[in-house]
């Protein structure tokens, strides 16, 4: 799933080059980074990357190696549960058991081993069965940023890491986020998705019936010059919806793997900082940087020289045509900047 | 007085492009301030400036209508006594009964009328005598900035605005600054002077001989080939020395005229930031910037869009080359970050 517009890492993202598209970390791209995760799991031709014309043009660069007939492209973007739903209706035709693995294109993992451990669990649990499975993360820490799932360990597991799910819960407070990590039940909820592609389309019929019907028609025009058309008109009176909201918090047989290896979201410029490597006063820089007398701060630039004095617990960025400045602790509020800057008429700029 | 190098105003002040030669507070150089400003008080032909050869061809440049022989050249900065001296030796020559009115490049004063009021009345006192005479400005806060000068308020004054001098104070600390405020004694030394070009060369000879001897050599030799080579080797043989330090500290007839007019010597960034208009929030800024929960900000830049978001009492420059990012209650340290420019061999910049 590579759709999405990333304002909250602009201006490094750009509204035709999101999140997965810009070299955030200094790793490479998010996307390769996703692609490059499954080898040694997943064949590199049964691997299709959802997303928009726009972006399906920025990434055929980055992985040209990609089969052209491996994109499905979403009309526009009605958040992931049509998306993940188109997705099915052409697995569920090129394999009427194909099992879909479902991996946002924009995070970061580390311990692969444990990674594809997770996954395969998932896919034995889920290959002959109804069930949806989605993977789960231990919590580290007592995040505000993420929905929670809470496992059902009173009853039988499915696998060792393996369990029922007895609750999907919003982003908590601060309070409830570190009762839910003291409880030892709750997970960090990943986004990230197991099923057969039969399960998820069944699912979508009985919790979202109108898109349920609008992936019957697109199935029936697949293979045919009308299929384009089809698809659009369905995007385009159909409303946007999660996966969670839509369909996860409500089907009945859903199952949480346990999942211990390192997992972010990368959900803002302060998960950057975090994420990218520090020297002893906690700086994180990238690009042509001096740095005197400045803690826990965050510099992403180029070959233009950026210099702090007496700074600390900042962001800064500099692109070709932009320079933001925010606290580490106020990057979600890169979004409201990102609003007046439309509202000033600066477009070109976002 | 134009010479020495800005560092504290990095990355819009350069090695060879100093305080007095850039645009800070958007209403001109400030060298071009300090001629205008000069206007209906002392003819044009009767300016003179001191420099080295590398900032008088910039000089030039922001005033075409200025006599080449009105420059007077240091070979190399020795601070203000011998670039003083090295005028009065120019302007004694050109007229036996010269009066110099000596005036820093890079400071703003406001209420012209005032300060032209307060040179006349120090020109009265010295035009006749051997007294020398500053400008003192009343203060305003306790700055700890500046220098101050305790008025002789027991004796006669020499008019109604001009005190002898009792004594001279370096920059005191802020519980000093306090009482130096409130005793009504104490004005600002703002590092401008009036003298007879006479007066002043009698009292270089005396407190700093070795001075005083080279610039008779000097006087000797105006008006023949070799008064560059002689100049050049007093300054390069000579010490540098300030004219407070080295002579007004210890000159036995020392006057302070008492400013009301509105002065600075543009000290730092968060100067800038005073002098600036603000909006609502306290943010002053130039060029292309776009500003969201933020307050007391400086921002100066050009056409590349320079946004912040929730930050406060933040410095932000942006140049061709260089970015600056630095609190303003910390913008002293600016000076710290040129150093570490150095030490990295990033000189190119400076």
């Amino acid at each position: 799933m590579a759709g999405g517009v990333g304002a909250r890492f602009w201006p490094l993202s750009r509204r035709n080059r999101p999140k997965q598209l810009i070299n955030l970390t200094d790793e490479g791209t998010l996307i390769e980074q996703t692609v490059s995760r499954l080898q040694g799991l997943v064949d590199a031709d049964h691997i299709w990357i959802v997303t928009n014309a726009e972006q399906a043009a920025l990434i055929k660069e980055l992985l040209p190696e990609f089969r052209e007939d491996r994109f499905i492209l979403e009309p526009l973007g009605r958040n992931t549960a049509p998306a993940i739903g188109l997705a099915a209706v052409y697995l569920h035709r090129h394999d009427p058991d194909a099992v879909m693995i479902v991996l946002p294109a924009d995070h970061r993992i580390k311990n692969i081993h444990e990674f594809h451990f997770c996954l395969s669990s998932a896919v034995e649990v889920v290959h002959d069965s109804q069930v949806l499975a989605t993977i789960g993360i231990e919590p580290t820490r007592p995040e505000t940023g993420y929905g929670y799932i809470q496992m059902d360990q009173s009853g039988i597991r499915l696998r060792e890491n393996v369990y029922p799910v007895r609750t999907f819960a919003e982003k908590p407070n601060l309070v409830t986020a570190r009762v839910f990590l003291e409880s030892g039940e709750f997970l960090w909820n990943s986004g990230m998705f197991v099923w057969r592609a039969d399960s998820i389309l069944q699912q979508i019929h009985e919790q979202l019936p109108l898109w349920g019907a609008a992936f019957k028609e697109i199935e029936s025009s697949l293979g045919t010059p009308a299929v384009q058309d089809v698809t659009r008109r369905a995007f385009e009176s159909g409303k946007g919806i999660s996966i969670d909201y839509g369909v996860m918090e409500h089907a009945p047989k859903v199952a949480v793997v346990r999942g211990t290896f390192d997992w972010s979201d990368v959900g803002s410029w302060d998960e950057v900082w975090r994420l990218m490597p520090h020297d002893d006063d906690g700086n994180a820089v990238r690009g042509n940087v001096t740095l005197a007398q400045t803690q826990n701060t965050c510099v992403i630039g180029g070959k233009k020289l950026i210099t702090a004095v007496g700074v600390s617990n900042l962001i800064i960025v500099d692109t070709d045509d932009a320079i933001l400045i925010c606290p580490l602790d106020r990057s979600q509020d890169v979004k409201t900047l990102v609003d007046q800057l439309r509202a000033e008429g600066k477009e070109g700029v976002l």
